[in-house]
């Protein structure tokens, strides 16, 4: 099958994406071609990750001296203490800016490895091999690193570009659908904020992508790559236009914090719930026009997830609700920052509401 | 007088140094003319800063909310404990990207000021203000920030450019003459680096320089910054040239964690000690030329420090200094790095020597 390869050029650094199937096995051969060379390493491996796969890594690492960390990804293990007992690892071993910490892992294991990377002896060298849809189109992309504390989600991290990311498909055959879902989220934000073009080819052949058939899944993940390269090349540091890829992401986030970031509502699922309160409230507010709304939302429902407030929240979690809102990072005042839809492919910046506004938003959303 | 306004152009970000007597109390014309605005700022008070000059500083921070943090700077305090105490603090107040911290301190505090500023949510806008000759002349510049760890110095931080330094050469007036000495061991190191015209310009006129007469103090620390500047212009991140401002720091880390960063040995002294060791280092091992290591030894001896190892160590302490050089992040592999004089104004980088070697130097440099 063919390997796509990627460039991105942020002003810190430029790299690669090679996305491709089972190209794990196909390491060495990576490394070399892209001139990336370390001493020893550090694999940060979810748990999750079938160990067939981690050997096969481990066999394709050469290096000098090739250690494996565990970490159970989890919202709750995305913390502070969990990048210490990596850093300290690091030090036992006696790492140094030489070296590289490679993530094995989705989203969250990414976030925390790479957060590592970038604190640890001021940076050293960071390989992330996204191991799941989610991450593989989004959080891989554009060196956002992170960790969760009790005031929300990724409130402490930094920007980091990793040296290399490399998408293998074949990771994301033995993950749950609920997984797969997940990251279709982020492909349908992405879709939004582009193009009707984008959003027309996924309304054709979601089903083929969920069900991860080849060469819609390849296709589809080098797009959903695509775009959101481009604005990240355009804003690396998030002063801008990048903040339009926190599109549903303002709600996602605080949905997520209410319920304690449980089991229940994992973060692909609260973007899903994420975007379709942004549609909502930027039809009800007369942003966008109802055609769009409907196609939006017709697609959402056939996504078979439930995407409905009510099935997660009372009335009585709104004040929750509004307050990890505002605690949201990219709020700038009292007044909440929020990312609406103008059109399929145009998404609008820069707008702020009242609290007020929001709390009657969500009572009307809310049914109990 | 004069104000002297010098701009750093780095990858990452463009901003300038501001040098003049009394400016803090010019902050609002500063921060109009360089188009520095934000809404709240929490300031980082080194709880050794004269109280009459931080409510100069609290009266011309114009922002919604001025909060003040004391922080007692010491190598000690300068860990991820009280990075967490201002990170949280930021938390409490609801602070966001927009907003500002502002270090009011010597290097330590501008270092774990930093490092907060480069960490929570990802990083909001972040002034210097350093009040002692140290960090007037190396720390404020070039955007290193980090905290100590039971490993050793600096091991966690970030390469965080600020938006703006004031040095205002009137806090140096209440400094200990101990603290002026310890930053002029900086400046002495810029000289070695940078040219024999420099260090011959000191040589004539260091007793006016520790004694802050003007314009030599200025004319001074306006040299030193230009230095540093010129490379972290060429070399933020430290990949390679950066590193001949290391001159000395290697073994100077070592010497500071060896006594526990006891205030028997600061950070400065420490550097005093570290240059004297590297120059005897390149002397003994046919580097440095005869006449520039007499001529760099006669000016540190003239600064009146106890610039003699046998001062600080004995024999039996040579394996946890040599423990500590091992771990430094400069130090690629087992053998220990050092960056040698070949003569004033022109230093050599990429030398490793073998662990035995650099012990056996030691051994002869320690008399019990």
């Amino acid at each position: 099958m063919k390997i796509i390869k990627l460039i991105v050029t942020t002003k810190s650094k430029k790299y690669p994406i090679i996305i491709g199937s089972n190209i794990i096995t196909k390491i060495p051969g990576i490394l070399k071609s892209n001139n990336i060379f370390f001493e020893k390493s550090l694999i940060i491996a979810d748990t999750k990750v079938p160990k067939k796969k981690l050997n096969i890594l481990k066999k394709k690492i050469i290096s000098k001296k090739t250690i494996v960390h565990f970490f159970n990804a989890n919202e709750k293990n995305k913390n502070l203490k969990n990048v210490n007992l990596i850093l300290n690892k690091l030090f036992k071993y006696n790492f140094n800016r030489n070296d590289c910490i490679i993530s094995f892992g989705g989203g969250i294991t990414g976030d925390v490895s790479g957060f590592a990377a970038s604190i640890f002896k001021r940076g050293l060298k960071f390989i992330n091999i996204p191991t799941t849809l989610l991450s593989q189109v989004d959080s891989s992309i554009g060196g956002k690193t992170g960790v969760n504390n009790k005031y929300g989600k990724n409130l402490i991290g930094s920007f980091m570009q990793p040296d290399l990311v490399i998408s293998d498909i074949s990771m994301l055959t033995s993950l749950p659908k609920r997984e797969i879902v997940c990251g279709y989220g982020e492909i349908l934000k992405h879709s939004i904020i582009h193009s009707n073009n984008t959003f027309s080819y996924l309304n054709k052949n979601y089903i083929k992508i969920l069900n991860l058939k080849s060469p819609f899944i390849e296709k589809t993940i080098a797009e959903s790559c695509k775009i959101k390269r481009g604005i990240v090349q355009k804003d690396e540091k998030e002063k801008n236009l990048r903040k339009i890829l926190n599109l549903g992401h303002t709600f996602a986030h605080a949905y997520e914090a209410t319920l304690s970031y449980s089991k229940k509502l994992n973060h692909g699922e609260a973007v899903i719930l994420g975007i379709m309160s942004s549609a909502n409230f930027s039809f009800k507010n007369n942003f966008l026009n109802k055609k769009d709304y409907q196609k939006i939302m017709k697609h959402l429902i056939k996504l078979k997830i439930p995407s409905n407030l009510n099935h997660y929240f009372k009335k009585k979690h709104i004040n929750l609700i509004i307050k990890f809102m505002k605690s949201d990072k990219k709020n700038n005042s009292s007044r909440i920052n929020l990312i609406l839809i103008k059109k399929i492919g145009k998404v609008l910046l820069g707008l702020t509401f009242d609290i007020k506004k929001i709390e009657q938003f969500l009572k009307k959303e809310l049914i109990y």
